[in-house]
């Protein structure tokens, strides 16, 4: 491991190799991205998804719950899942052939059990709050490496939602003087950072445009009875028409509308929503196909109607990561959507597609090691700049 | 607040005021302790509890078991109590008239809501866990103060228990070259420091000797259907007989027998056992006084019989602290069957006996922040030293 008198002569350094761990609101596994990171400049080293088993993402989907959650199992997944993101990293190192030894700082998302973002009444005051688990003490101790942990409790703290936490690497990343961007990211739930030509971090604006590959996941296990998991390169909705009629139904949905900031997650647009739109589709005598079709349509026309509805100018380029960049039936849907808007994904950019939140981990780490402010009060709502994340010390000599 | 350019200007600092803020297994109320630490002596500045509102307590306990706790209101109650413990050292600074902005770092233990020691299986190996809330990232954010937080963790991560972690800082306070000293909390449970007289850290032995209050109140609560909550001064106690045949039944439990490092808490001597312990005592015909008594007699007998099984020397002085110490019919008792040990409290060096540990948790904060290894292996079974906690940064100018 790295060896530092202390956590005051690691933060001196100037370079970093910082390591990003994540897992999203679909529970699949864990994002492993490690990048170099010098005051600048940052370079991709390595991306890998180290999968959950299937019964392990069962008993996680289980503690997302509030009827089927349980405090001794949430207690012991907590811990369980620190391992699992140290082995993650430790099996990915293995796989590059990356020393362990040469990565300075880990920064972990951890996997989001539950978020509030719009508070629970409590007295005559609102109470938001969030929580993710995989013990960040665990991923400390096993790796050796000081990580910086659990980033959204202080975003909340002050008086954001907790989320996006992402645009703020996107800007480092993705900012421009001439062209105006949108990052679009499709995973469960679908997220836009605007990034305006020449913007500040107080220009960007950054919110959840809805259900991302959830609702096309969760209608595809139901057809195919869990054979698949997701619409393989979007050939399903491929085969299939999109049905205007139940698209607009559940395009009606309240969330939609809501001024940004905003987040949302499987609270909104999980089993209920899908069970509901798969079951309208089948009411309505659409095959398989064309629910799936219609599924995509839904994404792709939340996010086409957000662009149109809350950003002051359509962007020039759209650059898009996550899972659903891959799904072709989604990107060609938005494209249609989009006409002036050149389609890219961050691939172009030297960033796998699917890496880019765990790459957002390890830049948040990095940047509170160093004491940078790292919310977007802009994108989150927060009250003001905040240094977000909880250090933990690895081994020192 | 403290103003410092970051954190490493802060760790820094040769004299610190620290607060610790606690709440212990009986889910009572808030230890706020503050105290001025130099390098090698510590003065204790103020002491204060801000009690939970019984409701809130209701909710708490709510959320210790397994069968009656859900994933959406630990996510709302870990916020909660995190600003319920800024408000707590808020109140207390106003009270004693001593300024925010006069404290450089707060430890917070947090509130125990679940603990696994000894582990879960899972596949061929043992997870061991534990959950505390109160989300420190609010407590830093309203204070502006740099908090260490979530001790237990990182200890558990070593291999250890996650308990107990008040040894560290009983060394600190009251290693003697030449009495053999044992620290004896009585809080929900209770637990031992033995120091050797003249003896390292690695000569310490602590372990939970068993339950503390704990059944005292439960019962208490019980005979009196809930409006009194424990037995003051013990008075109740006093007016009843010890019946032995009840006392040696209970004893029998087969964690007084388990071979030090060991630790309790409400999942073996909670309501199950109190209630068990209760209707054994009315079955045998006893009055609630003498069942009181008995109670009483079970932690004082369980504190004597640990010392005689487990330390390697009786002690020449036991200094109480906790709750138990002002239980007149139990301190009577812990002298009856220590005889050649002399009783004394905390009050006698300066320290509240109720504030010991809250007074540990600044001190784990303070060694914490200064880099120092601060969990006594031999205590909780750790493989190795470690330091404990995770940092959240403060504001900063």
């Amino acid at each position: 491991m790295a060896r530092y008198k202390n956590l005051y002569e690691l933060a001196n350094r100037k370079h970093f190799r910082v390591a990003g761990l994540m897992s999203g609101t679909s529970a699949d596994g864990i994002d492993v991205a490690i990048i170099d990171v010098k005051s600048a400049s940052q370079c991709m080293v390595a991306f890998e998804t180290q999968g959950y088993s299937p019964s392990l993402r069962k008993a996680i989907l289980r503690l997302c719950d509030p009827k089927t959650s349980h405090v001794d199992d949430i207690c012991h997944y907590n811990f369980l899942l620190g391992r699992l993101f140290a082995q993650a990293l430790i099996k990915t190192c293995q796989q590059k052939k990356i020393p362990l030894e040469s990565i300075h700082l880990i920064g972990s998302h951890g996997q989001t059990i539950y978020h509030i973002p719009d508070g629970r009444r409590c007295g005559n005051q609102k109470v938001r709050s969030t929580l993710q688990i995989g013990e960040p003490s665990i991923i400390a101790e096993l790796t050796g490496i000081t990580t910086v942990a659990d980033f959204r409790p202080r975003d909340i703290a002050c008086g954001g939602q907790g989320a996006p936490l992402v645009p703020y690497t996107d800007y480092l990343l993705f900012g421009h003087k001439r062209y105006c961007r949108a990052l679009q990211n499709i995973g469960g739930i679908s997220n836009v950072t605007y990034l305006p030509a020449s913007g500040g971090i107080d220009d960007i604006l950054a919110f959840d445009c809805g259900p991302g590959n959830m609702v096309i996941d969760m209608i595809v296990s139901m057809i195919t009875k869990g054979r698949s998991k997701y619409d393989r390169n979007g050939a399903m909705a491929q085969k299939g028409q999109v049905h205007e009629t139940l698209l607009k139904k559940f395009l009606k949905h309240r969330f939609f509308r809501v001024q940004p900031p905003k987040t949302t997650g499987r609270e909104l647009f999980g089993m209920v929503y899908s069970q509901q739109f798969y079951e309208a589709g089948i009411a309505m005598g659409l095959s398989s196909a064309d629910i799936v079709a219609t599924a995509t349509a839904l994404t792709a026309e939340s996010i086409a109607q957000s662009y149109q509805r809350f950003l002051p100018k359509m962007p020039d380029q759209m650059i898009l990561c996550g899972g659903g960049a891959k799904n072709h039936s989604l990107v060609r849907m938005l494209a249609e959507r989009l006409k002036d808007t050149r389609l890219m994904t961050t691939n172009d950019f030297g960033i796998d597609s699917d890496a880019k939140e765990a790459v957002s981990f390890a830049l948040l780490a990095w940047s509170t090691i160093k004491g940078m402010a790292n919310n977007v009060p802009s994108a989150t709502g927060a009250s003001r700049p905040a240094v977000l994340g909880k250090i933990i010390p690895g081994s020192f000599v």
